[in-house]
């Protein structure tokens, strides 16, 4: 700290900024008082008496809060641009997020670490990094880069990288196997992130034991409260897909709340502009019955402390002064946001400059395919049975159904009274020219194709459709794109979404990129589509970690026994 | 973590041990569980149903505790030589101490603390240290060491130290002083203590904002409340001279728990004996109402989390096996003592070998003083008021006299009618010839010495007496010892207490010592002494930091003006 601030507190110095007559929002002791708060050099001087200031704010008695730090997300899930993603959380008083950057690591590698953390060093928000501890998820997959113990060393130097990444491979671990715990122990001392659904009793003391320390997918209250009482932090998910919140809230009681946190870990675009970050769980917790003050505190100290982030989380001399004025402290809305004491959102629109962030070629040219013919597509007849992936509503499981299929001229093809379409894998990486051919049963597409190079954890081009023509023709679209989504029909593309950022992100504004998507969805909607997010669920069909079937490049992966199918 | 300790936890191989039948007291969730507890590498492998092991050993139902750790102590307070320190609080289930050694730092600096860690490591008590801040206390006095910038920066690569030590000079900080705020600064991003005696306002805010954690000063229940709501950790001192918990427990409640740790800062070797270490402290916090699992967590996971003790302070997976078994949850007397996982104590008995620890010339030959004559005692009459350092009953505060003090023959005597005796303080680190001379009320002896090498913080030889002869006899014996306690009268040593170690610790056991420093008092009881603990009163008269006269090696200190007085 420096001594200008220290004077500021002894008030032998004007403060730079006074907000003057807040209710403060105390975390440390659960109360609300009444103060005025003196800001200089970005952070907190004194809670108090304060008079002098080169500006005063008289903020009337509203609240004022520490600003919310979210303890578990995957920026890219939104598929915006870091600088995006800031406008759309910082109004919102999010301004710290703590994201496991597995998705761009997996295509870029170290590299695309790098260049969201240089996005995010020009934003008002405090990106802490968990270097990612599974990429690539398997070897069932070609993926753009791998995150070893070479790479994870290299990132324990950098000043953002806090700890390490949820520990996925929960198997490996209380299998014991050496290059994961490897992994671990170089970690150990900093906080290490598990992720482990349904983990109970002795294989999650095994899980303990390597040296994890949190979660995030607990689903019912008993395996949340068997995991807290075991010493985990209790990360409570509320996202996109996977919502906890309501489950696991009556947990959070004054023995508990101390190791209790909210976390976001997906949020898509849409609900980021509808209903915000980790400031719609805290809201949501409130609205639940929580307490507002310990919820706020779950997603200010208590993020703080677990990851063990010096002076931010709480409004008090020495912190950081990243704050939001809100009116009433059950709807949460922030009228005032402040980074560092400087202002930075002003009754929900941002008011900080679009930061000019080159994207360089390591992150903007990441769709390498091999030239491949329109044959390549397709798939000889076997005159057997054949496992197609049934996708199940809802969920991201898949179940393996084998049966016969359409046979026409020796070869495979979709049949649409049976809801059987063409799903096809092209790696993009490295120009191996490895192309994954299976089939797909629960989109309800009747004409053209869907394509997309968001397609966990690996990222090549996935694609469904009713034809070879239209699937060759989405997938050309992305190459020329450098990635995206695109919907395409009749020889032609209908809609598209360009993401050209690692073929993960886009580089238009939050509002344009929901307008897209959702124009996407309405073109897979016009040609038959029955599913209501149809690319959330094609982006997870090449993840080979999560039961029961699923394509990669590599092709058809039977997860159950975590084995390529013969082709 | 090891691939063994996994596979036990996952019931593959056999526990160690297995703690079979426990009513295990969990920090997590505040509650107490019924469980079996398997240990293996010397962690808990898993809590549960684990049933196979090596040794089961059945505790039909009694309590399993974590062990309990110190957050606050000063080892040499106790007199005690490590060894004995831990064969006196193992026992009790104390198997953790955060100790700032600045007494053995201003002796023998750096080499001082590498001793006493060169102990710990062969002890069943995890030692950690908090590097000293404040080594000198003052530039009015001579130690035998300084621990600045370049000593601190070598300790922050030792693994044992863990964060900077109480900031004492609080004054210093406040003002901005660059070499305090250097230091501060090295140590960012771990625990910094703090020590702040009355603390408020914007003072107070102008101490945490250059960067202190935590405070164990607190002496009101509204400094204690101010100080916690505005970020401190706030640690409960139960010690020998200061008793703060009854005063402050009225603060810990459901909001505020998670961050009060409990502490004694100083215990001498005779409250050990009788009460014990920071056990005493839960003892007598559960006795005045506390929940016992409550205060428990206060000395048991909320200092592992303030200080970031990875795998200490609770009995769960990973976590080492730092456990006692008690039979009564309020009486918490140790029947059984665990250090990793073995066997230490038994019915309040250590078990352990009494390690062999050379005490190599650097800790055990401190006392070095210029060869003075008897007449260098003398303070030559002056013919006017002359300042009389007062003590006052129960306090180490003292006060300032200006008063005629007896002359004969040209200088200076006591008067024993008005209790003025003399005090003089010897240096003995660097032979300088430096020799303080000064009057002192209070101690009401009527003939002989006392003198003491125990004399904060610089620790040079401090005596009182009723003339040169005994005064200048007592000294010599203090070097003759290299250390101790003396008692002398009428030419001859009546009583003593060698501490040859550093001139602070003694190489005999705990019992000894306490017998020892009761004849010493007894000693000076009867040779008129009217003050309980008159060796600890000496001991504080050199320290120039605590209002409103001191003496030290340099001369009379006025510490209201913080400045040597002319002589």
């Amino acid at each position: 700290m420096n001594r200008e601030l220290i004077s500021v507190s002894r008030g032998e110095k004007p403060a730079e900024l006074l907000l003057a007559n807040a209710r403060i929002v105390n975390v440390f002791n659960g109360r609300v008082e009444k103060g005025n708060v003196a800001i200089a050099a970005g952070r907190i001087a004194g809670v108090g008496d304060y008079h002098r200031a080169k500006e005063v704010l008289d903020l009337e008695g509203k609240f004022l809060l520490p600003g919310l730090i979210d303890g578990h997300v995957h920026l890219e899930s939104s598929l915006l641009h870091p600088a995006e993603y800031a406008r759309a959380v910082v109004p919102r008083g999010v301004l710290g997020v703590i994201t496991d950057l597995h998705e761009i690591a997996n295509v870029c590698g170290l590299e695309g670490i790098r260049w969201v953390l240089a996005c995010a060093e020009k934003l008002p928000l405090d990106v802490f990094v968990m270097a990612p501890s599974c990429v690539p998820a398997t070897n069932l997959e070609t993926s753009g880069a791998e995150i070893g113990l070479a790479e994870l060393e290299t990132m324990l130097g950098w000043p953002q990288v806090i700890g390490l990444g949820e520990v996925m491979n929960y198997p490996g671990v209380v299998r014991g196997e050496s290059k994961l715990l490897g992994k671990v122990r170089l970690f150990r001392g900093r906080p290490i992130d598990g992720h482990a659904p349904g983990l109970r009793g002795e294989d999650l003391n095994a899980y303990l034991a390597a040296g994890v320390l949190s979660d995030h997918e607990c689903t019912s209250l008993e395996e949340a409260q068997e995991k807290l009482s075991r010493g985990m932090w209790l990360m409570i998910r509320e996202g996109s897909s996977e919502k906890n919140l309501e489950t696991l809230l009556p947990l959070v009681d004054d023995q508990t709340y101390g190791r209790c946190l909210f976390v976001v870990d997906d949020r898509s675009c849409a609900d980021l502009l509808q209903d915000g970050d980790v400031d719609g769980v805290v809201r949501k917790a409130i609205k639940l019955g929580l307490d507002p003050v310990r919820a706020i505190r779950l997603a200010t100290l208590n993020p703080a402390e677990y990851f063990r982030l010096a002076h931010l989380g709480a409004v008090a001399p020495g912190y950081w002064a990243n704050l939001m004025v809100v009116d009433d402290l059950f709807n949460l809305v922030a009228e005032l946001v402040f980074y560092r004491g400087g202002l930075v959102a002003r009754e929900g629109q941002p008011i900080f400059e679009e930061p000019e962030i080159e994207a360089g070629p390591e992150v903007s040219q990441t769709v390498r395919v091999k030239p491949f013919d329109i044959e390549a597509l397709r798939i000889p007849a076997r005159g057997e049975a054949f496992p197609v992936i049934e996708v199940i509503p809802g969920q991201i499981l898949t179940r393996r159904r084998d049966e016969r299929a359409r046979e026409v001229d020796g070869f495979i093809e979709p049949d649409l009274e049976r809801d059987v379409l063409k799903l096809v894998v092209v790696e993009r990486h490295k120009a191996t020219g490895h192309i994954g051919r299976g089939l797909v049963r629960g989109f309800g597409l009747k004409r053209g194709a869907l394509a997309s190079s968001v397609a966990h954890d690996s990222h090549n081009l996935v694609a469904v459709g009713v034809d070879d023509r239209d699937i060759f023709l989405a997938i050309k679209e992305l190459e020329k794109l450098q990635g995206g989504l695109v919907v395409v029909a009749g020889g032609r593309v209908i809609s598209s979404l360009p993401l050209p950022i690692a073929g993960l992100l886009s580089n238009e504004p939050l509002k344009t990129v929901v307008e897209r998507l959702g124009r996407l969805e309405q073109a897979a909607s016009d040609l038959g589509c029955s599913l209501p997010s149809p690319f959330s669920i094609l982006s997870f069909l090449a993840l080979p970690v999560i039961p029961e079937l699923r394509l990669t490049d590599r092709g058809l992966v039977d997860v159950t026994s975590f084995k390529l199918l013969e082709s």
